[in-house]
């Protein structure tokens, strides 16, 4: 075994697909956002960015930024261990019981992600209710699939939003039989909304456990940025919530948020929360406040919602592919990895928009997109120029003519 | 099925045990390490943290915090992103370089804990090189465990430090097959030390990859800190070195460091890097001032190692069971779980000393422990009241006596 060889083949596998990733190395301006620096070859430049999940620009809050500063004097830089082992602050005590409270449940949990929450958490759920089949969305996000995986139990996978497929499936198993029903509030690739109060009437008459990622809800939706099951009135049928820190609240960290047994046999077993360094406290103070801000403040949440509106009407006035979305997600479909990249090159070169080609694994083959995430730090002017700019770059394509075409 | 109970037979189950874990909850006094302050029921007190893995007190050192209140100022909260959309900011490109450069590689890639850089890594390798065996010392944290089960493959379990039981099952194997060996620089739980270069000497032998974490060893041993592997002149001889940003350089986060093509190939298939929210560029440029004072500064190493020597040598003269270790850990055995938590309430109660009671599943039952980490921030005077307070409680129990004995 030549294990240089080895690594090779499969990045030039890649290449060769025209998915290999270069990442953009940008610093975003803390009180300028969207506006970011970019940095090539030593040289920096202004740039836009379209693509960031900081949905509200909440990483650039006065509120949230004073939090961290002041956590950073007070208690210093990292946490110093794992949660058992020194590494509980009163600061995560605080962000806990804020959670716990933002989603009117008993617990809440914190994780050192949302990807590590689902991962530890769904694994750990099925190891503690021995039997346990998970129902799965077919759309769910890769940490959902990677807890479902680790947890080693039965699965089945559900027609994405489909109702009736869920039934059938639920219906195949004795009411006696442990289950959890796994989805997600909004499907960040698409904007796709879950049917919440739907699945969950399905769990309470099969009898199943539900376990909702709102990782693009929280911060967002709902009177207090709860997400999308407190705006759907759905919140207290859901048994398990999880979310994250670093999108609509612009900071870092996820969470589960459930019944007291639920969360402490989770915190009592799952390994990829007792094994690893706790948030750092400057992470979970600027969280804190950030959630206490939106809690209180919905004015960030209904200009998000307009500029989303907005985005997606002159994009579809401009005859650009914009795919139906119920969301503040705004895809617009390139249909070819190649063609996605080079499209988001020319906008990032010769226009300073900085979008990501969107490429498998993140979604399906044949459905490579450009994801545009407007928010309510993006001024008119930048929607203007982003309009115009990708109705120019389209209108000189004919391949992205013919998505155009073909996505009406 | 129900639920709620099925959750708490299993948290009975654990106070049955008496490993129902309890978190204390702290905030580290920055300036004062390793003075916290204990919250409990309303009330502060003043504790002494005996506990903490921030080894060397960098979470307090001014240059690291310094760097991060900049970052705060510059770039803002989180990240916004993943690492591929928009979660690239300057202050990673800058952390992958100065760690590359720390281990003497090519590349280095950053993960949100070093939990989860074992955990996705492991997975990952043994996905890219198909029929990959795994060789890991039995020993190995919870993890790398991890990262072994998931990615599937075939695993041998080396007995503990033991050359020649690794040599017997790498010899197993025909030379072509991919091998990958797993093990730590140093046991954290009971201080051992590998022979690092045997261990890759057998694996050039038997043409295996080497993949060593050395969590508890990077900032704390080798000339500019960079591990044991550093200090044994062997660094160049591992293929996968990972770390954690979160013990001795005080802030939060992980990583590998390897040849171009093995991160290269890491970055772009493993999900657990490419599907979360990347560090906070706060948490970053943190770890970044750190490993850059850590790399020009011996003297935090030395008075580590001094103060190690120091307590070991004042805790054996005062007859406590210290168990015998290389390294800058010093664990005192109970070998009973509620004896072990008994102890440790006795010391945060009634002499303000907080350490916490290590139990299963952290250690084997049966050698349930005290760990203490002394640092170069604890003083004198603080080292002579632990030493007394531990004599006068081991010699008022006869229990611990026993273990004492046991323990010579
Ligand atoms: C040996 C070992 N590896 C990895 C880890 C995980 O490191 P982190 O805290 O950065 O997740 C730990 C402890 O936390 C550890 O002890
Ligand atoms: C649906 C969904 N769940 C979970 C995650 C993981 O969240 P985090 O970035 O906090 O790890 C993401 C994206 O990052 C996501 O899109």
């Amino acid at each position: 075994m030549n294990y240089e060889q080895g690594f090779q083949v499969r990045i030039d596998a890649l290449h060769a697909e025209g998915r290999y990733r270069v990442f953009a190395d940008i610093i975003r301006q803390r009180g300028a956002f969207p506006k970011a620096e970019h940095l090539r070859g030593g040289a920096h430049r202004s740039v836009t960015v379209w693509c960031s999940n900081d949905y509200l620009g909440m990483g650039q809050h006065p509120v949230v930024l004073a939090a961290m500063h002041e956590a950073l004097d007070t208690a210093g830089a990292g946490s110093g261990g794992t949660r058992n082992i020194s590494g509980t602050t009163h600061y995560h005590v605080e962000l806990e019981a804020e959670l716990a409270d933002l989603h009117g449940k008993e617990s809440a949990l914190l994780f050192t992600s949302a990807y590590v929450a689902n991962d530890a958490a769904i694994a750990t759920l099925v190891k503690l209710l021995p039997g346990c089949v998970i129902f799965s969305d077919e759309k769910n996000h890769a940490s959902l699939i990677a807890g479902i995986r680790h947890g080693g139990g039965q699965k089945e996978i559900w027609r994405h939003n489909n109702i009736k497929d869920l039934e059938a499936k639920l219906s195949k198993y004795p009411r006696h039989a442990p289950k959890l029903i796994v989805f997600e509030s909004v499907y960040s690739m698409d904007g796709h909304i879950a049917p919440i109060a739907e699945v969950c009437a399905l769990a309470k008459k099969y009898n199943a456990l539900t376990y909702l990622d709102e990782v693009h809800g929280v911060g967002l939706y709902g009177a207090r940025g709860a997400g999308v099951a407190e705006r759907d009135g759905a919140m207290d049928q859901v048994d398990i919530i999880n979310g994250t820190l670093a999108k609509g609240f612009g900071v870092m960290g996820g969470y589960i948020a459930g019944s007291r047994a639920c969360c402490d046999a989770i915190r009592s077993y799952a390994a990829g929360f007792i094994f690893t360094t706790s948030l750092a406290p400057v992470i979970a103070a600027g969280a804190r406040a950030s959630i206490r801000h939106l809690k209180a403040s919905s004015a960030e949440r209904v200009l998000h919602q307009q500029r989303a509106i907005t985005l997606k009407q002159r994009l579809t006035d401009a005859g650009l592919p914009v795919m139906r979305s119920q969301s503040h997600i705004v895809p617009v479909i390139v249909g070819d990895p190649v063609h996605c990249k080079a499209i988001t090159d020319l906008l990032l070169d010769d226009y300073a928009i900085y979008v990501q080609p969107i490429n498998y694994p993140t979604v399906a083959r044949g459905s490579e997109r450009i994801r545009l995430t407007p928010s309510p730090v993006h001024t008119d002017a930048q929607m203007d120029y982003l309009v115009d700019t990708l109705s120019h770059l389209w209108s000189r394509c004919p391949m992205s003519q013919a998505m155009a075409i073909a996505a009406q």
